[in-house]
């Protein structure tokens, strides 16, 4: 079991810490703040809603999160230790040598900094890497790493299994890279509110019904490439680069930053979103976050990306009742309806991720598939028998009923947490010529191993099989 | 049936033509590029396979393109033209005067200029807007809107009509607003690869893994009143206001553009993504677009909000062979799977949508499901007849089986094109009290338009209701 000692358990520090936990890690907190734990639990209870609603596949059991009143007692041992404390200088030259003092050799000490270069965090004797995430850091992956090359290079792979995506800075610079963008946004912005051009309203707005859907998927520049066409960046360039210099020779100024800004600022955010609490808001954006992520993942793009590669390296569950477990997972709440539980869809999203994991066992893989043969669907039969809500645990087990020839009939069994029958899905597959788009016997492999299947499940019971809708009961 | 002209068919030209094409505009272009035609069909192509994805429901039929030799019969009768010439003000200033004089008095006369303000472009007697959209337009919602109030109060409930986002600028200022902020993070961008500090490909992976998705549905202000927590905009700007203003005092030189920056910038994007086409990556943009904008529905967040607000207006179905049409809609992309056809579950997700449409026709809707009462699905029996295909279109009928007391038996027909039998989907479902969650009656007023329903689908046919799974053919 691998450890992480979270230093300052703020809104970054306690991100930091429900995305090690919820990735199987043992976690240990140091923070003097009374009001450490119950902030800490409020960032767990949002992360358990979230982090795993972007998975198909269940995570790694929780680690163990501890609290600790000594900083050398929560540092020992960990593998991995994130300081993330307020942003000044001298308190991070405090705490560091700390920290260094009390760590394993070995171990990764990252700072949450977003402005401050290793060279100046680190003095003599410590080795501290800038391992700076975004917030939430328990959905978002980027983590900008500076410092040390090697020490870069092990905690990039430490940070991909969590999930996470390592960018290695080469160039130390004040405020790394993101967050020179976002300085250079924020100074315009507020030029815009102070001038009286726009409320924060209608700047939230100009970005996010623009430019943000595009940067999500794509960023700044492939964006770009796509505007100059087939002639490419090039054309791009010399197209709209004298224009782009416009401004460049103006709007240099820098507003003040005074009370009287901050309220203009505060005021309009008030009218903007003042109607939803702190907590509504962060759920709101992390239920829009993970719908967007899951729908990259179908192209695998960005973040949609990192989480179809971690996903791959979730360890596949074994068995049940005798039967193979074909799918586990969490139920994300975009799963919900309006009746406040899984809508009848994604039962059967779920049965067929069950249904691609038993073609997987049977050898009828993506490899298979892309030869130009595959299973196809002819017939389902749903019975709902529990309801299951968001957050919940299900299992599926998927036993075959028949699997000669052409044919794959399967039955499976939906379970919520470890006790409850949700749904039975009784499938019936016919195995297909991908050119000619006709039903076709399978490869010999396929078949061999789709008959030890059916040896080992001949003669067991598949209670709701073979039922037409609204059978009764005693029929 | 409106009219609107377009001015130019470069992709802004090509992307307001499609927009309006597949709302129901006819659009008329004139552009003198002989490749004018051929370009805008692509941008159509593309939009074809987008815009309609976005929605469930069918967009109205398509309005009619036409291609014009001469401006002045383009612009003939129009309701709304639009300039999309490049940015150059000589340009626009000769343009400007014929359009005005060949419009109807109560046209909206548009430019797409990213850069100039309304007081530039107009001369003595023309009456422009800016209407600065953003690209892909067929999909991104934005349009900011610059000029005489009364005009662009008429103009953006027409842009609403074709499922756009106004955005009414009260002050102009050169670059209106997203541009002002897009301008300030391409400047530092450019700063960061002249430096060396990052590549294209780095930038574009700092945005895109991090900022940029909390950005496509909050925006700026909004992700950093979240950042400062329960105390609000205030104490988030008291905290980091101070370390934003550092380099406020710096980082306020300019790059030289010159060829050597051109080149650098042109080279790294080559080795990012010069392995894919233009068209490619137009694709890839767009079904990622189509999928976080399709994600952001379910909370009705920025752009995924303006499309349900669209979606509502666009006409209702009737009936097909006697039976209710309870969904009529394009099949997106993100329905597909590795098969290069519908995956077993949209059929599903499509019928399911049909059921909530015949509860709202018997008056179980919204209202009354806020009322504490709903038809929860207990049973679905799905055959699949025939492949379907992203952009086919599908239309679904209902039949009523039964509808006594609680239970509520449903036959839906899936309709591929005008004549295909692609899937029939048998549905039960039970009258719940949703605060018991056990089965109860229906209200008085459901049960007599249910038994209306009954009545008139008394004796029907429904051939492959009644089944089950496996059932030989003649049995």
């Amino acid at each position: 079991m691998s450890k992480a000692a979270i230093i300052g358990g703020g809104v970054i520090g306690g991100g930091w810490a429900a995305r090690f936990l919820l990735n199987g890690w043992d976690v240990a907190v140091f923070d003097p703040d009374p009001q450490a734990e119950r902030k800490i639990g409020e960032v767990l209870s949002n992360a358990r809603r979230a982090l795993p609603a972007l998975y198909d596949r269940a995570l790694p059991p929780e680690g163990r999160l501890t609290f600790h009143a000594d900083m050398t007692e929560a540092v020992a041992g960990a593998d991995w230790i994130q300081e993330s404390v307020p942003e000044t200088l001298a308190l991070k030259h405090r705490i560091l040598p700390t920290i260094q003092a009390a760590a394993s050799p070995d171990a990764v000490i990252g700072s949450s900094t977003s402005g401050f270069k290793p060279s100046e965090l680190n003095g003599p004797g410590t080795r501290a890497i800038v391992a700076h995430p975004f917030n939430p850091v328990y959905l978002l992956p980027l983590v900008e790493l500076v410092g040390d090359p090697a020490t870069c290079a092990r905690a990039a792979e430490i940070l991909r299994g969590i999930g996470m995506y390592p960018l290695i800075v080469r160039k130390e610079i004040d405020a790394h890279i993101a967050d020179r963008l976002l300085e250079a946004i924020w100074r315009e912005a507020l030029w815009l509110v102070k001038d009286g051009i726009a409320t924060t309203e209608e700047i939230d707005e100009s970005i996010r019904m623009g430019f943000g859907i595009r940067w999500a998927q794509m960023g700044l520049f492939e964006t770009y490439r796509i505007a100059g066409g087939e002639a490419g960046m090039a054309h791009f360039m010399a197209q709209f680069g004298p224009a782009l210099s416009w401004p460049w020779t103006r709007l240099m100024d820098v507003p003040e930053f005074n009370d009287e800004l901050v309220d203009l600022i505060a005021d309009q955010s008030d009218a903007q979103s003042g109607h939803l609490s702190i907590r509504e808001l962060e759920r709101l954006r992390d239920d829009n976050v993970v719908g967007m992520i899951r729908a990259l993942k179908r192209t695998s793009s960005g973040a949609g990306g990192v989480v179809c590669a971690h996903e791959e390296r979730l360890a596949a569950p074994s068995e049940r009742d005798g039967l193979p477990i074909t799918a586990m997972r969490q139920v994300p709440v975009s799963w919900t309806d309006y009746n406040s539980h899984m809508n009848e869809t994604h039962y059967l999203e779920a049965a067929s991720q069950a249904t691609d994991r038993f073609m997987e066992m049977i050898g009828a893989d993506a490899a298979y598939i892309a030869s130009g043969r595959s299973y196809f669907t002819v017939e389902n039969h749903i019975r709902y028998l529990d309801e299951v809500h968001a957050g919940d645990r299900l299992t599926i087990t998927t036993q075959v009923l028949a699997g000669q020839g052409k044919r794959l009939h399967l039955f499976h069994r939906l379970w919520r947490g470890d006790d409850t029958l949700a749904a039975t899905v009784e499938t019936m597959l016919l195995h297909t010529d991908l050119s000619t788009r006709r039903t076709s016997e399978p490869d010999a492999a396929v078949s061999e191993r789709l008959a030890g299947w059916v040896a080992s499940h001949a003669g067991r019971a598949a209670d709701g099989a073979g039922r037409f809708v609204g059978q009764p009961a005693g029929m």
